[in-house]
């Protein structure tokens, strides 16, 4: 790869200084300033979707993407963005969530479509595509939708015309009546901001004129200024193959993507086909027929017969993607993609956190380590920040976060029922020791006392990370005895960025971590730590924090710590997590919240078991550890054996008074 | 050592984001706002003069401090900015310049006290104190002065009276008649930007009506707002000692620093003692009459005599610092700090290249490697930057360098003179061959063919670094062939931040390097090389540009490519050198430019020696590489062998074409 770069006179002067740090905002296109800005690690992150489409067309790299409707229930809205982090993790190029004008779709409610595309941009960085459709809606009313859009960091539009509500419908002066005002609309109040998909239907639209009308009809759509085109579904790869060259001959050159439906039931299939106003082929509807009180079978078929379309497409080297109407459901569009191959069964972590895809955040390249496992909290907290740490987490501006009283937003509850957490965390607890049980069992993931597996602690909403499992004997000997982990990392000395389980960022690379522990525990092994800390100087680096913000520290002039850093081929240094002491006090704001909120409340008021686990929250100490030797054996195992070794000693007074105040 | 911490709530919060990415400008102490700008690596950066004596004098840590006169000519000039580099390396809290009104000490001139001392702080990073006289100036020509050495970056003034111009002098009334005007004068004008130093004297004023009057004078300028005092010179340990007793009973509290004046002559001496209207004590004149013609006994008297009066200084307790009158010159005054062990023999460096003192670069800690062997020429063409890279080079705002037109500044002039260089570098070259010849010399250390070691290049004013010494065999090779070698960099994997030769930065750290190398050579080698560097992509980065500027590079996005970096307890990563393309650019003009000003101008025009050096800054290219894979041995000589053998093999068309326009 030889590049000819151009001469360095006169061109390069004109990139002056922003002084921001912070690089242009929106989703307006980098280019022109990019030398200013810092490098982003992942060019991904930046680019519109037209040009993702564009770089991976040029590559010969077919892409899919996946359709999902918005839930009805907070429930649902809870099962659903969690569904968009698995499937997220299979490698969509982006995602679309549907617009029901009857179900308030523009509104704040968790369950709108506006909030669910936001949640999947803004919490589960995803790109997403908006749908919006505009028959019976004042422009005013519109520009309102797309101007949120846009504020909540939505970059893509489906623009639809919709079904008329009734039959009363008829063209409005004023009003939109086609798909094409939307798109029209949409260009002349949002300039080039968004990118914009319309719909085509292979067997032309069930209201057109005419087969030939309704192309003509896309045509005008592209033209006025849609990006891309979706398709209807269809059953026949013929069918969308002969509509791509229709719209080739009339001068269509934009990607035109086909939605697939995998069959997946009877009845679903069809309802759907009533909506769309299509017509099954006789091939389908022969093997279906016979088959159709047996879910299985037919969703077995669904599979099959969409591979089989779905290879023809490909193998046609006209289409650049596919598009899968998923209705909400995971397993047979993930079936079809993994026969495809496209499902990537091991995504790349550009960073080694999720990163979001609101456009705000994409120069985003440092967290503290605190939030690991809560991530859609920090992006929650964080949300209203003007700009965020890119390269030093020093050069961060505010650390100021929102606060916890809007804290119980749907995204941010435990996903499991009341029962359920019972179960795990215990229906009656006794003891201190009874909590220790609990983070036990979470850690060797072996069932409790009452015979549940652990699954999920308030500060861990998944199973343990398989990075964290490798300290698991370590952490199960701790907890036991009652220092309570909530995080951890184990130090590694230049993995190949490509490792399975540490790895992250661009190919051929190395990453590094320094050794991290945090954890609950008593004002009594405070003490004894504290003094075991003396002999850890300079090489452990602590922060001892209660409830009332009591705070102990040796980190020098408040400065963080970076604790996971990587190298990489003719890059800067990435240091994407760092223990910011800053931080760490509104952390542990949320930290002990938990503790009452997600577990200390499942008992009732005044019960023992609540009153255990408030005696905890008013008193333990959240403790987090730094080895920075971290070309050596982490010493933090080291440490807390030394701080039970003092305990276990002969009684002899070993309080220095530091912790009580 | 544990800290106590403020309590969260609000008082952190109301550090708001300023979002300029660098801190606040000029001298002021940065206090309030350090939780905002990016932690500094070496707080002694940021601290000004008087907090880094208050810490020294906490920490019980004696300092020393050095008084140096402007010199009379350019080349003393460049002699003494020499002398800054190497007793600065002695680890000095502090350097100041005298003022002498009749020599245009506030001019541009290069030797003017006022140059003098900005390149100290600018070029030597070196904390400075420029002295200043009042008496016989108006207010607006100090104003001017005053507001001169602030834009400079200079921080510190010793504010005198002066010795008044001829017998005729009387009090002014609109004027400055004592030292007390002119710190006031400077409170008033530039509130609390400047650190002011006053002068004190253990026997008295000359002109004073008595010791007791003369201390209540000093007392009116310490309270007029001086923060600290150095005395003029004495001969025994008492006189000052009764002194500082003297004045901390009046009530003057601040640091008092004696000046130390080791004896080096028997003239010098003399001649101090009559302008200062001193008296030297019987005991020293009875050893130095007889011997007063034997310079080297009276240096050594004079060693002996300032240690044994150093000494009983310090162990007073009472004084925290000494301050020694050089008289511009080394030996004595380096030679008693180091028999009180004041010298510091191995300097931590804080950073791998030198810090400037200049305020306004305080915070700067990423440069490009291209400027190693040249820091000075660096900070000069960077002189006019608003802000320095910090954290990333990305971040850097403008890469606008400063145009070479006004180059040739005595302190970016070679050390040597023309008939020295003609003997290093050649007195008639005959081919290129004996071009690399030269380098090859350089690099080995070994006299050329006329005898002559070769101590620089135009490159390269020092002998070989300490560190390029470890590849000096594979260097010798390759400059034998035409690879000719500028700058290089061996790689490292983690050694202590204590290693005495790569290492830099606070202790408990490990540095980090890629291997690098730079060199000229000419187009047929660099077809070569463009084919051998396929098979190592994406491990080895390269730019390779001619004077034209016609270059090749296979740089992602024209990104810079962090070479050097350091991981410390408790911080962030600091990656203080880079590979960064676009400046490459403004390296190149600068390093070929070299080829001709250095040493082509050395031979008349026309000559066969000029028309080679010219031919090599016509035709050859500059190149850089980089091996990525730090972990590994580098494979950077095994890409130059490669090189070499495709050259060496069998003559068919290895020319792709790349190099040829």
């Amino acid at each position: 790869m030889v590049n000819q770069v151009q001469r360095v006179d006169g061109s390069w002067q004109t990139c002056k200084s922003d002084s921001s740090g912070a690089s242009n905002s929106g989703g307006e296109s980098s280019k022109e300033s990019s030398r200013c800005s810092t490098p982003l690690l992942d060019a991904d992150r930046s680019d519109r979707l037209r040009e993702k489409m564009r770089k991976r067309m040029e590559s010969g790299d077919p892409w899919f993407s996946l359709e999902f409707f918005p839930p009805r229930t907070a429930g649902g809205a809870v099962n659903l963005i969690s569904r968009f982090d698995r499937m997220g993790s299979g490698g969509p190029l982006f995602i679309d969530i549907t617009w029901h004008p009857s179900g308030d779709p523009g509104s704040d409610k968790e369950t709108s479509s506006m909030m669910i595309a936001s949640t999947a941009v803004n919490y589960c960085g995803l790109e997403s595509v908006l749908h919006l459709t505009c028959c019976n809606q004042s422009q005013e009313k519109i520009t309102g939708y797309l101007a949120k859009a846009k504020q909540l960091g939505l970059k893509n539009i489906m623009a639809l015309r919709g079904d008329p509500l009734g039959t009363d419908w008829e063209d409005e002066e004023e009003g939109f009546n086609y798909a094409t005002d939307l798109v029209k609309h949409i260009r002349s109040e949002f300039d080039d901001y968004f990118d914009i998909c319309v719909a085509g239907y292979p067997t032309g639209h069930p209201e057109a004129q005419s087969y030939e009308d309704d192309l003509k009809h896309l045509k005008e759509k592209v033209d006025a200024g849609a990006d891309f085109i979706i398709t209807q579904l269809f059953f026949r790869a013929d069918t969308f193959l002969k509509f791509l060259r229709d719209c080739r001959a009339i001068g269509i050159t934009c990607p035109i993507l086909p939605g697939v439906f995998p069959i997946q039931g009877y009845q679903s299939l069809r309802q759907l086909v009533k909506l769309s106003k299509l017509e099954v082929p006789d091939e389908i509807m022969q093997v279906i027929e016979p088959i159709k009180d047996n879910d299985a079978a037919i969703r077995s078929y669904g599979i099959h017969q969409a591979v089989e379309m779905c290879r023809v497409l490909l193998d046609s080297g006209e289409v650049p993607g596919l598009h899968f109407y998923t209705l909400n459901r995971e397993v047979a569009t993930t079936e079809v993609l993994r026969q495809l191959g496209l499902w990537i069964e091991d995504p790349r972590r550009p960073l080694p956190w999720a990163v979001s895809a609101n456009p705000k955040r994409k120069v985003e390249d440092v967290r503290p380590i605190f939030w690991a496992s809560r991530p859609k909290s920090y992006i929650y907290r964080t949300q209203d920040w003007d700009d965020f740490p890119n390269g030093r987490w020093g050069n961060s501006s505010s650390p100021a976060f929102g606060e916890l009283n809007d804290y119980y937003l749907f995204y941010l509850k435990s996903k499991s029922s009341k029962d359920a957490l019972l179960k795990m965390w215990g229906e009656e607890l006794t003891s201190e020791a009874s909590v220790f049980e609990v983070f036990t069992s979470y850690i060797t993931a072996q069932a409790n006392r009452s015979g549940h597996k652990v699954m999920c602690l308030p500060w861990n909403d998944d199973a343990l990370a398989t990075e964290t499992n490798l300290l698991k004997d370590e952490l199960e000997k701790v907890n036991r005895r009652g220092v309570l982990t909530i995080n951890s990392q184990p130090n590694i000395n230049g993995k190949p960025s490509s490792d399975p389980i540490a790895g992250w960022g661009p190919a051929g690379g190395y990453v590094f971590q320094k050794a991290y522990l945090e954890f609950f525990t008593s004002s009594e092994n405070v003490t004894a730590l504290l003094k075991v800390l003396k002999k850890y100087e300079p090489r452990v680096n602590y922060h001892i924090v209660n409830v009332q913000g009591h705070n102990l520290t040796n980190a020098q002039d408040m400065q963080p710590n970076a604790v996971t850093w990587g190298i990489f081929p003719g890059r800067e240094i990435v240091q994407p997590t760092v223990v910011d002491p800053v931080s760490f006090m509104y952390w542990k704001d949320e930290a002990f919240a938990l503790w009452i909120e997600q577990w200390a409340k499942l008992y009732e008021d005044e019960s023992p078991s609540r009153m255990i686990i408030k005696y905890i929250h008013d008193n333990y100490f959240l403790v987090n550890l730094v080895d920075n030797d971290f070309p050596l054996d982490s010493c933090l195992w080291q440490v807390l054996d030394d701080m039970f070794e003092l305990l276990d000693a002969p009684p002899e007074p070993v309080g220095d008074g530091a912790v009580s105040e």
